[in-house]
């Protein structure tokens, strides 16, 4: 295994301790504690407070997205795995600036139990909670049991458009009401074409062949809906399109945000040359594209492969997504 | 080789429409050229234009930095292969907005020769230029001969110095005595964990045994100085550190900014595992870090291992380094 790491043990504490040395005076650790990361500008008394959780081996995903317009604190747990109910609820009272708590987080298991507990603990002091659930991974669930699927990178778009909903002041039922109406827009489908390895266990937890790609892995190696043997961008845009655009049906004239998501290891160049295959199938339907996200934005270390997500916008969610926002990894040059 | 591109001898044109695509209205292609990438914000007359040029396969570098307060244009020739001396002098044409160009590049035989030429050409018609070479790479070449080293992730702090300078509308001999004397303070080392594979070749350029890393290794494969086995990130950094500080002293109470660069698959969790390490050694030596920048910003395609540059700041270059700037792949949000 060759990583640039020291003592797998110390995979987190050393991540989040470059992370909060790199950006000192914009992101914070909660006394110290290195599985707690706040944002340190002034926030407005009432302003509906929103965490996130999740595993480590992400990044930018979570943490990535502590910032201004985007999400006030994160919790991390070990690599792949969901932090503890009691870190999430020292978050949660953290981010409590008098407005309620929006927690918007991946649908996951483990993340999933912890966030209630979490919930009903501050509850007792009057702390007004919401949970709201990221399932956009559309290889994780057919469309009848959606509720059953995973949360990937569509949680990027859901932070922006639930901060900047909280950045304008709205209280916690329209930010939850918006942030509802936008999942219900946003559909993910991933690729890989190599596996990552996690650090304290040292080799891949699955195997991609040669020539092989796994459609719809998940970002934790679930296994994919098939496997394909290795096709050029162009055939792959136009598969994960008419997967994405069966799922949720897009018109000539109406306008989408696109994210190409790199797991990991996938060269930018290639993420373009994908890019340009999916600009000139959505351009020749008719539909326009506003605010493309290109880059690395939730990843899995050093997985190989990409995600594809499509975002469906009205003039509400466009305003929203072109509001300002900045953290360590987010800001919206190209609105 | 499975890499996400179509036919690899389209490689270059289809990466540059999806940059051309993404970012239209920041950037746009000279006369549809894929080979000529020039931003499109309204320049005063008179400011100092800036051109660079390079190979392909290193995003974000070169054309990543085609924006505000940075680059100008940039010219792009096949993987790892320098542009045309003939699009070299279009783009320097382009980029003449009164006050003469700079042509600011990394020092390899081609560009050189193929810069020098176009040069030449415009020179009859008027147009001053003056060429500055990046030779950052300290492996490259001992410091007795520092004339014949690389240039690598140090570009972009020469095109952030230079970019911010032109902005303040200085004439062309302050900008350049000012990035001058900024790459006096600018020094690189690598490492390479893995290689890459040219698209159209389809086969590694050169081999990193399991658990061997080779220190100090160009961009483009160039042999490093010593292969040596795998070693954890805070030996790595005290490494590099050791042998840039060698070759740049820097004391208690200087400032530096520090690149940490991956080279296209390194995951970010490893970047900022030594960036954590880097930070603590300098510290310790009361060396302050400013504006450190973390991330992918000069990669060889999916080559795995990062760079580590120091840039020794004075007031004049950190207020450079501060100054306002934004293209696709540089905000400087972190100063």
């Amino acid at each position: 295994m060759k990583k640039i790491i020291n003592d797998p043990a110390n995979f987190v504490r050393d991540t989040m301790e470059g992370i909060a040395f790199a950006y000192a005076g914009k992101v914070a650790l909660i006394d110290g504690d290195v599985r707690l990361l706040r944002s340190t500008y002034p926030r407005k008394k009432g302003k509906v407070g929103i965490v996130t959780a999740g595993g480590s081996g992400h990044l930018p995903l979570f943490l990535g997205y502590v910032g201004q317009g985007l999400v006030d604190g994160c919790v991390v747990g070990n690599v792949f795995a969901s932090p503890s109910a009691a870190k999430i609820e020292q978050m949660i009272r953290a981010c409590d600036f008098g407005g309620g708590v929006l927690c918007l987080y991946g649908n996951y298991g483990g993340d999933r139990m912890n966030f209630t507990l979490a919930c009903d603990s501050v509850e007792f002091d009057g702390i007004v909670t919401h949970q709201i659930l990221v399932k956009d991974d559309i290889a994780s669930a057919p469309i009848d049991q959606k509720e059953k699927r995973r949360g990937v990178a569509g949680l990027v778009y859901a932070y922006k458009i639930a901060g900047a909903a909280a950045e304008r002041m709205y209280d916690i039922e329209r930010v939850v009401e918006i942030t509802q109406s936008a999942l219900q827009n946003i559909r993910t489908i991933g690729v890989a074409t190599a596996p990552c390895i996690i650090p304290n266990i040292g080799s891949p937890s699955f195997v991609v062949e040669d020539n092989q790609i796994e459609i719809g892995m998940g970002i934790h190696g679930e296994p994919g809906i098939n496997t394909s043997t290795m096709m050029t961008a162009d055939e792959l845009a136009n598969l994960l399109l008419d997967k994405l655009l069966d799922d949720m049906p897009v018109s000539s004239g109406n306008t989408v945000s696109v994210m190409i998501n790199g797991l990991g290891s996938t060269p930018l160049e290639e993420q373009f040359i994908f890019y340009r295959a999916v600009y000139m199938r959505l351009k020749s339907m008719g539909i326009r594209i506003h605010m493309p996200h290109i880059g690395e934005f939730a990843t899995s270390m050093e997985m190989a492969g990409l995600s594809l997500t499509l975002f469906q916008l009205d003039d509400e969610l466009k305003s929203l997504l072109d509001a300002p926002a900045c953290s360590p990894f987010y800001t919206n040059y190209n609105k």
